[in-house]
């Protein structure tokens, strides 16, 4: 399959590393309108099928405040020190979703090999979800060798970009117990590296006391990896305190992934889930782009609400209905033409 | 739509109440094959569509040996006692599922008004899972008041019953935290009650230890219901210590969702999921026995996992194959006829 025209400037350029055509070919993976769908279906599987070293790509996740943008900043910058290209591909520069990270994202996506995108607050999670793999995609394919995607940390969005990223890192604040109520339970399982962050000035004690809690935590669960338990370490943002500590240990566990071979059978399952997340993401926008099965859908509601029709019976009249008006229409189309 | 034949007769004998036609109605919801689920689905139909007041539902999970079957034995004959009529319909007694646990449970299945079903271990979890709820279906209209339903309490299905059921309750035994990692963390959240199983005999101090340790556990998390706190309690399934208060308890429970009107929006919610859930179930498996679309995703396989073709463009090529697929043998049918 021959690239042309838009989605060939898109890719070479993506592939030579311009920054402008990586944001352009973002822009579109974002796009839901269907023309746009197929030029980034091209685009993207051109990228796909390059011969990439794998990136590492990695889930930042943390309560608001906790200083997710600064420790992305500041890391960044160490990582671009050192010679790496680091990207946060969750979400489109272009668009209303930057704003207020705007300023103190600056020092980092001015320099020259990194990729900043603060995490997307618009479009459905499924759809976000679907255009980050794809961006991560684009990214790899312009040469970055580090993806940063930053999440809320409080919805079901971390789940998500779980089975996305290869590694994941909470955020935490210096603070008792009950702070951490804020974090959803769940994600401290997923995490296989928790950074006490703000580990400066007067909290400097209370980041200590909080990373042996966590620690404790920690040896109560079941690792997630064969070859990693998840660690503890306090760092700070703002005075760059323990950034190499957490870099090494990030490329701790990329050597456990790597030499346990466990690297691979992660992606491949990450892969395959993906992609029948994505077969019922779209069957369900097949079903609601239907205004005869959603109408239909929509008289069954209240019936089922209050238990007089039983779910199960009602999904397959669902069902049906769906298949048999895809299918009336193109029947239609067919004896038209 | 009038019932006939088979499934009037069943629908009569089980809204009478007898016991065989509810065992024969569960073996039909069981069943996959094409006229078994058209019956099954007038006979579910007909029983949703009664004016019973709703029965409390129950999930019990706990690990092997934790003494699920002595409890559920011990805590029915309790409810029978009271006039209650129990049931557990989360299996077919038929077939060879109920094995090991025949003895056992025998006491509480010849009871009059009690009726047992174990926790089933064939078939797939989403099929479980439909049949499982078109029990408790029938069950409700056959009179049984409470439905207790078992799961194993190590894979995903307590998320699944936790969806089904109104309550959730927790078995644990005696023992330091270690003993918990055999429960899967995320269970801990989803229990309403948790009951120290074995509190007699020489385990009667270690288990008042335990209580503690879970009570303060429960403290920190954030409760899944406005107008309940989880709570811990010991008991014991064999000398029958506290069982009584494990029935207060859940009467309290129940008396709790009742006043708020949590019972209303919970069993709303739950019943739009399931729909919507098996809806995702019935075009998957359509997918499945679709040769051409399952062929073409498995040529997919390897190139998907080893990244080289993105999990979005292959969903949208499964999608766009099964939906042909589906409609070219609609037009061969209609054009045949
Ligand atoms: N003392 C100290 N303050 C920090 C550190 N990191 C971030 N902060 C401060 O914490 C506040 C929030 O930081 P952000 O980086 O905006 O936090 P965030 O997690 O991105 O917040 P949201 O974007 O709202 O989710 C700011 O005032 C930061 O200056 C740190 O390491 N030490
Ligand atoms: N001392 C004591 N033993 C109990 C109690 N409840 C169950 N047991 C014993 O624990 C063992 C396991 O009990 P079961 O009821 O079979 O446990 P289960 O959870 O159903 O186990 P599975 O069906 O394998 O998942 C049996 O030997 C029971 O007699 C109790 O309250 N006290
Ligand atoms: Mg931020
Ligand atoms: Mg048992």
């Amino acid at each position: 399959m021959g690239l042309a025209g838009k989605v060939l400037t898109l890719f070479e350029g993506i592939v030579k590393g311009d920054r402008a055509s990586l944001s352009r070919g973002i822009t579109l993976v974002e796009s839901t309108r269907l023309d746009h769908r197929k030029q980034a279906r091209e685009l993207v599987s051109a990228c796909a099928r390059l011969e990439r070293p794998r990136s590492l790509r990695i889930g930042l996740t943390g309560t608001p405040g906790v200083g997710k943008s600064t420790f992305i900043e500041a890391f960044g910058m160490l990582l671009l020190s050192k010679g790496h290209g680091a990207v946060d591909p969750s979400s489109s520069r272009s668009g209303g979703s930057i704003l207020g990270d705007k300023t103190r994202m600056q020092d980092l996506s001015v320099a020259q090999g990194a990729y900043v995108r603060p995490s997307p607050s618009r479009g459905s999670l499924g759809g976000v979800a679907r255009s980050t793999m794809e961006s991560i995609i684009l990214a790899e394919a312009s040469g970055y060798d580090i993806c940063l995607v930053e999440t809320v940390g409080v919805g079901q969005s971390e789940t998500m970009v779980a089975d996305m990223v290869d590694m994941f890192v909470l955020l935490l604040q210096p603070g008792s117990g009950d702070e951490l109520q804020g974090v959803k339970r769940g994600i401290m399982e997923l995490a296989d590296l928790i950074v006490i962050n703000k580990a400066d000035g007067a909290l400097e004690i209370p980041a200590k006391l909080t990373r042996t809690e966590i620690a404790n935590a920690l040896h109560l669960m079941v690792p997630r990896r064969k070859s990693w338990n998840p660690k503890c370490v306090r760092a700070s943002a703002v005075t760059g305190y323990n950034l190499d500590r957490v870099w090494t240990l990030i490329q701790g566990y990329f050597d456990g992934l790597r030499l346990s071979g466990e690297w691979d059978s992660l992606r491949a399952g990450q892969q395959s889930k993906w992609m029948w997340r994505e077969v019922h993401n779209l069957l369900m926008a097949r079903i609601n782009d239907d205004p005869d099965t959603r109408g239909f859908a929509e008289t069954l509601k209240a019936d089922v609400a209050n238990g007089s029709v039983p779910p199960s019976v009602a999904a397959e009249q669902i069902v049906e209905m769906f298949l048999s008006s895809y299918s009336a229409r193109q029947i239609k189309t067919n004896s038209e033409s």
